[in-house]
């Protein structure tokens, strides 16, 4: 095995064609390894696929990451389009893949675990699987666990992840070396942006080796923090879930004198679950996300708008992403977690008692503040119906990648089309919050609450234009 | 007002671009009232907007019908682009809204109610804005209710419509006469594939009145059966809710010996909510869908496969929608309720009381089936979170087109954006599930069911191809 | 084993005492055979149970069946308190325990059977308990299943039962010789009242062939129609779902003209589900069960009142139990199902077209029915949290009782305390609703509907006056 | 009015009777007012309640507190029971009715709410019910709310209190004053222990002054931690709503190596959610509780134990009542809230540090533990059904008293019966878990955790035997 491998990092693949059209390809084994034989789709055979036209996905299908375009507009860039392809590089009988969660819960793992074993396995018969134990150290250090049909078959209506998981321990070299030892030709990486960096890399050693291995990514992130896809797969689960806090909060806040309900929510880089549980709810009166930099004392500040909001009110509840203010931490430490984050402060505990020491020393005002911290309830419940069903389009399309060889890609959702995506736009940055779009002036509309931004940082912040792919409809037309 | 209104209907509004562009634009007050004064729109003074940059969108800005493309594609149809201009053709001061609801009821009808009184207030400052009681017949037969923010500010956590509903009731000349005699220029109308085409004589007849009234639609389906629109708001809720009907035969299936949970669920036309809610699931043997004929007796047949599910596994879950093998009901009648719609033969009940004749007769099996219908337990239930944001973007995005001077449109989400569609695109066909495409084979191969098919059916098929705008990931790139 | 056996029916054990006290006591295995060894409790050795004080039940304790007294009342009849005994009449290794569930389903089903296991296992150290598969059938035509705490670990987590049920199927020579063959002596049967009349004979013929086994009911009735028992298991949980089918039919009505909805719930004989569902819902206007008669036409009857609630709100919502308004369907039927039910006619169906005929013909009126059949939904649910607690002291008594000796009793709460109840007074009647006591005063004061009696039917109802068992504060001194 | 009142602290009312028959009576005002009117109860011509025999309590009817009794025990204690009587104290159109709720929030309080009014509305055409709001300093520091049943219609359905609450604020001689000044006549007070103190208190005054007003309690806590009664309104509600937390703490807790979910659940003297919670979910390892002290280091010790189980099984579920294991807080401090609450140190926290200490510094091992506070969320949701009709015969109870004459009762059910109980029976003691008693046992062995008792503590703990109150059968004869 290998020989021909290059031992330089990979070059981005770029296609080009007319109107500006541009594809940014993902890897295939054929790019490294030679003259690799190539079979017939099993899926041809496939009693249940035998009614279907055109099933095969054309080899030329793209999709463009711009939607929003003018009658002149260049095309932009496209992703290859993900399915199943009528040649594939892998034998069912010689596959032998292996499926590794890593980093917190999220809804729906259970779920893209349970799809990529019975998708291996009803649709091109690969009976050979294995779940790493417990996260990326599970692969030198921990027994594996036989997957099949049988034993994922309720998987999906349980949270949490069935292989375990855990952050960091990741050592690239032992892994391949792990890999290659097993016998295993088929890597599937359910992970957030530093698993997806980890994969990138195992990608890269398995490459400079010549193995014929494919390295296949999935995003998981609670906080939909991973750029380029539409949104990520328990979102949805968790917007929903997250909706139970606000409610009590609101329920808390209405029944005392100066209530306030306080409810941190995930977010720490990104508020996306903030700011959509804020506008699916309709009960929160501010929202603190970590894109939008806000301050508590003077006019315009918090303690300004929560002390308004009392007197008009009598209550109201605030929703704080968990990486809100965190640039008002003047202890911010520098400590990391084992994943490689920055070990946060956690700002809503500090807002609590800022907000409690504000108004009980300073404005001699009784508040009754109750906070509710419900990460770990929202985490660990089992995705519902439409992240069911998004789980296993993307499982399903992380399967036909494979099968068909391609490697280094992240499977993702584009527009409402399942793609490949290089792992080098899934890591280069981060999906944040724009709060100089319309969603968040959305947001600020419906809660009524100050931008605490001052003109002069609106200035400023439209220098750094950036494009950003955002949920749902709400990107500008320039930059996305 | 009026006078140089064309008497002729309307033709559409075609514009072309270089690489095969197509826009079907909207009409607008502009296309048949001359000198219609402008004024800048209000939300360039609204403090939560201050933050944003570009938040009006480009008089330019499109959305492509088709995402799946090759380098060398025709770019094909757009719409326009959904959102706030720098210009609209309303004072705030003049303008009179109203909202009627007509048809079933939906998870998200209040949301949608809520969210364009509560938009036009406070995104343009409207105050008035009526409510048209029941439907249809409303215009002309009852008294109005007065809506603000504050008698909307809950009805969001509630299933039905504030407004009452109703089927049928249409008479263009009254309902025009009525909009004319209360002073109304915003007539926003919520409901499904008949209540467009309402819409669409309502605004033929307001254009050939020549009146400054825009008449915008809003699709709403359970079934999802409204054609280019990506997904209809309530479906998720609706898929979710089945699952609880779903679960509950498939407990009662398993604790029988011959157990047989059947469920129906709505679908008239359009299979998609019972595809959906199976591949949730995975609990259900057998999917059925008005789009996939299939028969009983034989080989291939229904009862063959129960008996065979039944020997195997001791137990099994059908799915029925509600329009599923009408061809089989040789009584079928052809009236025709209020709104239109062909009255259905109740296929589950028959179908139900078929399987039990025939187990009981011809194989003197005792069988155990469990008829489940959960119909109006599910239209009643309030949406779950990500529709309720859904539902906002939608009913923000009609606000803005008609204080924009657009009308003879539907609101609606194409490729994640939204967008602005001629009437005609809507109420010219059905959405249906695509029985020769990779969701349905997905489902079948799932179900393990077989496909009801004979060779031949399939290459009948292949005649009368046609585009299908289909949820998430499924469409091929030719027709799609 | 066996020999000095009596031929004839057992006479009830009744015990008097001062004061008029009367303790209707239970068989035990002493009665029929004589010089049984007996043996120290092993909970003894427990060092769960070492903290306890008094953990043993005193032989001597009972429990009143009426509580509500005057000073100088006779004591009336007392049941014997269930709970470990300082002495056990079997020996751990010696026990073969089998555990069969009968007749529909109900919440709950699989948190007794897991709890007989456990309490078997881990109070007594019994590990060879048997699975009886499909209901009494599956005593002479079926394999078992082995049952251990591992197997029954997470089943109370899900709806129905694992073991499987069937209704009849009891033929008591082949059930007594089956349990004689496999050397079973400890019988655990779970199920309504006919089941309980099985169980009665089953223990009358092991009885009369002097089999040291102990024969043991579980009470199962999701309509709470088993009498002297406080309340059945599930029922809180059936109650709870119900709601659901109630809101969705309020939903619906509310939403149409004229909307009334209409759920039909469960109770062939008693009406408590229906009763207790519209007095923790307060959305209901009208609520028929089996034991209150009610007709349709003329001054006071159902007509006349749905017109008056529609002319007074738009809308109503009507709950039916299945058993309500039997004599008033003309074709009534004798059949009787498999367990000997009667089969009854779908009144809920029958109601639903008299009320459309009468209003669409008689009075000419367009109204919108809507009707809701949630039985199997509710049937199929697990049980709640406090089910759960229910089920579990429920099923501990049980075992407690028989490792105690005793046999031919049901275990059930009775004044909130777990007691063991002779058979015949369990299968001598149903427990009905008292429709001449204050919980259905209540209901008509919360619903405001007629009591469709005319004051001679009031004063027949008085003669043959009968104590009942209730849920919860609701009988009279003298009856109760 | 007043002049008669007698200045002493009234005795209790104690009737006694053969068998050893003990009556605790209640208050009455004819006791210190003499030469009150009376009037017959206008149920008598309600027409719901034509239909009912005996609908009159009568005025002998009693409930014993003791129910497991043996054949020659003495009678022991009994409670008035609750209800209607012939003749009432009031006439409705002289009625002015107040209710006020006090201390933190309850699922239930709402309904409790709505049923007085409703109860006293429709029962007795009483139209005057005010609302004090905020809690017992609403009485002089605020407006009212004027409630009737259309204002409460839709309550039940909210979590938390309409009328608003605080804790503390109590002033007995202006709170007096307010209900003379307002000519207050029923004062309906829902809170818990704290509270009835108040509420007894008020009533000495009212009765001090010779006021013809009754005092009425609503026992109220969620900690089902007041004595004599059979259990606290919402208590149900709360433990279903804690399996929530318990299954988020363990999947978090299996999908993590070493995994720890720490879940706090209320109870700051009496451990029942906590014990019920772990009884109805089955998935904890360890429940930790005010009555049963524990300790962490060494032998028998908590961290021995959590160690022990990782062993086994790779993960665990604690569970801690707050209140638990305050004797091991050296720190404990002193203070008092606003209620006379000691301020609890945060045990649970305390736990996880320590539980995080010992594991990283001394056993070098890594944990993941995850810590889980849903008390804000458990709170704050609507009753269940079960607690719905709970409360609906709680507050129909108190009304019937205040209409009879009575006060200075709690109203409370004892054995399934509703009974007035004297307020001094309410305050004297707190309920608490028995730890020698066998529902505890059940649980040490459902959870196998060791019981942290030395034999010597046993010992000792049967010097200060108490009868106790508990929920279901748990009950030994003689204490109790």
């Amino acid at each position: 095995m290998a020989s021909s491998a290059s031992p330089e990092t990979p070059k981005p693949k770029i296609i080009t064609g007319p109107g500006g059209y541009v594809l940014e390809d993902v890897p295939h084994l054929s790019d490294y390894i030679p003259d690799l034989p190539v079979y017939t789709n099993p899926l041809q055979d496939n009693p249940a696929y035998s009614v279907v036209k055109q099933y095969f996905v054309h080899v030329d299908d793209t999709v463009p990451q711009k939607v929003v375009v003018h009658k002149d507009s260049p095309r932009g860039v496209h992703f290859r389009r993900a399915g199943p392809r009528q040649k594939v590089y892998f034998h069912s009988d010689d596959v032998r893949a292996c499926i590794v969660t890593c980093g917190g819960l999220c809804p729906g793992l259970n779920t893209v675990i349970r799809e990529i074993v019975c998708g291996l396995y009803h649709m091109y018969g690969v009976k050979k699987v294995l779940g790493i134990d417990g996260g990326y150290r599970g692969f030198y250090a921990k027994n594996t666990v036989h997957l099949d049909p049988k034993v994922v078959n309720d998987i999906h209506k349980r949270g949490g992840t069935i292989l375990g998981t855990s952050r960091g321990g990741h050592d690239t070299t032992k892994i391949v070396d792990s890999i290659y030892d097993r016998g295993i030709n088929q890597v599937y990486i359910i992970g957030g942006d530093g698993t997806q960096r980890g994969a990138s890399v195992i990608f890269e050693e398995v490459r400079r080796r010549g193995l014929k291995v494919s390295v296949v990514g999935i995003p998981k992130t609670i906080d939909n923090d991973v750029p380029v896809i539409d949104k990520s797969f328990g979102f949805d689960t968790a917007v929903e879930e997250a909706q139970r806090a606000i409610n009590a909060a609101h329920v808390e806040a209405e029944s005392f004198e100066n209530g306030i309900g306080l409810v941190k929510l995930m977010g720490r880089y990104s508020g996306f679950i903030a700011m959509y549980a804020t506008l699916a709810s309709r009960d929160v009166d501010c929202c603190l996300i970590p894109e939008s930099p806000f301050f508590l004392e003077g006019p315009g500040g918090l303690f300004e708008y929560i002390e308004r909001r009392l007197k008009e009110n009598g209550h109201m509840v605030l929703v704080i992403a968990e990486g809100a203010g965190q640039e008002l931490l003047a202890e911010a430490t520098t400590e990391k977690d084992a994943s490689g984050n920055k070990l946060l402060q956690d700002v809503a505990l500090w807002v609590s008692q800022r907000i409690k020491d504000h108004f009980s020393k300073e404005r001699k005002m009784t508040i009754n503040l109750k906070y509710i911290d419900p990460t770990y309830m929202i985490r660990a419940v089992p995705s519902n119906a439409s992240d069911n069903v998004y789980c296993t389009l993307l499982a399903q399309s992380a399967v036909h990648g494979a099968m068909a060889g391609y490697t280094g890609y992240t499977s993702g959702l584009v527009n409402g089309r399942q793609t490949y995506i290089p792992f080098y736009r899934i890591t280069e940055k981060q999906n944040k919050v724009v709060i100089t779009d319309r969603m968040w002036a959305r947001l600020l509309s419906s809660t009524n609450q100050p931008s605490f931004l001052h003109p002069k940082d609106i200035i400023e912040d439209k220098v750094d234009e950036e494009p950003a792919t955002q949920l749902l409809d709400n990107g500008n037309c320039s930059p996305n």
